[in-house]
């Protein structure tokens, strides 16, 4: 093991501005260094950093309830679908599609491969789910917390800036499981659940957490605190099994911040819109406000292939209440392996969540862009829209109006009835 | 003009419990029939349901706040692109996709034959801007309320449903549009603003609505009160323009009602999605919670291409706060004429915000497909999975699990990776 790095967690303790805070803050506009440095401390704000990830190029990101609302892309190969080649696709789309983080969630092909391939093309912070690695070759019984460690070094000599770890799951939660509709729908834990079965013991995960945490102090590698059990399904939301684990995941934040390593903490899932507010709040209470990653929340669970707008709907409430990255869900989801056109749809409908609750939250300029293109487009100008809209393809592929021509309505009203043409023609 | 019919309301008024309340209980099974025609009697809740329409088949919808929350499909010509057959085509998309009612908004082509054609074609209730019909062979400015009355009445006899009347719009609001970014976007408001300065009178809809009120009265034809003043960008929501004519829309609501006319009242537009409870219930107050009818709202305006995910945030925040009726939004909003997928796409987004919202609302049993579709999807039967989803052709289409093999998993995890298949053998 290499001799213990400062995290970007210590840094700001001892009220050290890093340079990545200072590349962080031209983003964060709303924030001076000092307020971002102040919420890192207080362990309310990450930067999921990897030094040797950095060295590579890596871009950081500030995630946290007083930032920019933030979106994952989940990426990755699966045994029925793994290509290498694809999965760079993978990438670039979401990249260009705006997001934040992406996570390599593969588990069929050269594992190890395609996570060094991630991350040394990522120009924005990658995560993984270590567990997957070990399991690819081996019944999940097997596993040791050995293995594990071994595993944590490896990817973290590998760049990646964080690790989903499963340890709140417990024994005792196994019971509670048995009352769900929808049952565990996360796979890391229902790989665990399955361990702590056939072993009898207490999920290594938790019971080695220490050892855990001083290997991700070394190599300032953010622990993503992992929902083993998120709902998933409407049923199952805000239920006894999900709160005891959000308990649980609160201690171990704190512990986890004491030994000087950044923390985020997962949430779900499927949740009915009116609980999201409610979900929020109780992970700040529980969590000390650590950042809340939350993959949706979806708020409907009848409408497969939909599922990135049931997504969006529930991750606008959960970002406006104070969630911080909120992980996109595709139109593929419960279906099959997104491919790019999935990930793109997905990363479109999160971004438009991200800042509608960014708009909510009422940050200083965030709406600019928005008003931006209604001037554009009060003014006709079409060419003007190009500049401010997220994505400029689409009205070039759509718009039938004709940005060469004086006349430049489009066939939603035609020429006579354009209300933008007509409102200006009267002011002139 | 034939002598004065029974309106729902005047029906609900007297205690009588109507067919048609009947025919609406038997979706709304939260509801008794009691308790709808009180939530009519009082002005909450309508059944636009032209009886000439009704004798062609119309099959009623109530749209209330304590109703389930009900869409409406925007379909039409315009002068760029009118076509009977298309028109057709989206009419029946919007019907298999799950519209509550259809405005036809043509505003090219033989608008009486469309018109004719698309409420004898549609079993769910039909609404029309009558302005339009007046001025595609007119100048705005030559619009009379003699025009105005024949047209009504001769839509009325046609079986049109709900119009959508702009009688809130005054002389001295244009003022206040003065200070907007994006001024009007109505296309409707802009033609009476023009009315109102080429004339330099105040408007004749606002003049003349006694009149217009006892002519639907007679035709027991639905009010939808519009609102010319809709923010058509996050600048203008919530503004002093926007507020000053739902002041008059409250006042016209109550003097609608007092002659038997049912009444909706149409709201935004665009709105930052912070602002949309207080929206809703500053309509509720201001109109003694006639039912609310908004577009959208969208909240953002840089995503051109992806405003039907836009418009469906905040449609489900509208919804779960009292709106009654959402107006979709498509994805070639402010860039062409939807086409039949894009409609389709529309009403997708809009029934998720609509369920979303019914399921934030705690309507009793709202949730029974999600359950049954998760207890289908806990067991991996993708079969049963078809009957309870609401577009079982996505799962036939995208599902890559099959069916027939004993083995269902899709290739998001793939065989040894799926949650739910290892969730299920722990248990057996």
């Amino acid at each position: 093991m290499k001799s213990a790095c400062k995290t970007q967690l210590s840094s700001a303790r001892n009220g050290q501005i890093t340079p990545e805070v200072e590349m962080v803050a031209e983003r964060e506009s709303h924030l001076t260094t000092q307020e971002i440095s102040a919420e890192i401390a207080a362990g309310r704000a990450i930067i999921p950093a990897n030094p040797l990830h950095l060295e590579m190029g890596l871009n950081p990101v500030l995630i946290g309830e007083r930032a920019l609302t933030k979106i994952n892309a989940n990426l990755g190969t699966s045994a029925d679908a793994s290509d290498l080649s694809e999965e760079q696709k993978k990438l670039t789309a979401a990249l260009q599609a705006g997001a934040d983080t992406v996570m390599d969630l593969s588990t069929g092909g050269d594992l190890s491969l395609l996570r060094k391939q991630m991350v040394s093309a990522s120009p924005v912070p990658v995560g993984t789910v270590p567990l997957y690695s070990l399991v690819q070759d081996r019944s999940p019984e097997d596993l040791t917390v050995q293995l594990f460690l071994k595993e944590l070094e490896k990817q973290a000599v590998q760049g990646v800036d964080f690790f989903t770890i499963h340890s709140g799951l417990l024994f005792d939660h196994l019971s509670l499981v048995e009352k769900r509709l929808g049952g565990i729908v996360s796979r890391g834990g229902s790989l665990l659940a399955r361990w702590m079965r056939c072993n009898n013991q207490e999920n290594f995960l938790y019971q080695y957490f220490s050892e855990i945490i001083a290997l991700l102090a070394e190599y300032d590698v953010t622990i993503s605190l992992g929902d083993a059990l998120r709902p998933g399904c409407l049923a199952d939301a805000t239920d006894a099994a999900q709160l005891a684990e959000l308990e649980v995941l609160g201690e171990l934040t704190e512990q986890a911040q004491s030994a000087g390593v950044q923390v985020m903490v997962e949430g779900p899932g499927h949740v009915p819109f009116d609980q999201i507010a409610q979900n929020v709040r109780l992970q700040q209470q529980l969590c000390n406000h650590a950042p809340f990653y939350v993959l949706g929340p979806l708020v409907s669970d009848i409408f497969p292939g939909y599922d990135h707008i049931t997504g969006a709907i529930g991750a606008t409430e959960a970002a406006r209440h104070g969630a911080a990255l909120l992980c996109y869900v595709t139109p593929t989801e419960h279906l099959c392996l997104p491919d790019e056109a999935a990930v793109k749809e997905g990363c479109a409908a999160f971004k438009i969540a991200a800042h509608a609750a960014d708009i909510a939250r009422e940050i200083p300029g965030v709406d600019s862009l928005d008003h931006e293109l209604s001037r554009a487009r009060a003014a006709l100008d079409w060419k003007r829209q190009l500049k401010y809209c997220y994505e400029p393809e689409k009205i070039i592929d759509l718009s039938s109006a004709d940005p060469s021509s004086d006349d430049q309505h489009c066939s939603m009203c035609g020429a006579d009835w354009c209300a933008v043409k007509n409102s200006s023609v009267q002011k002139n």
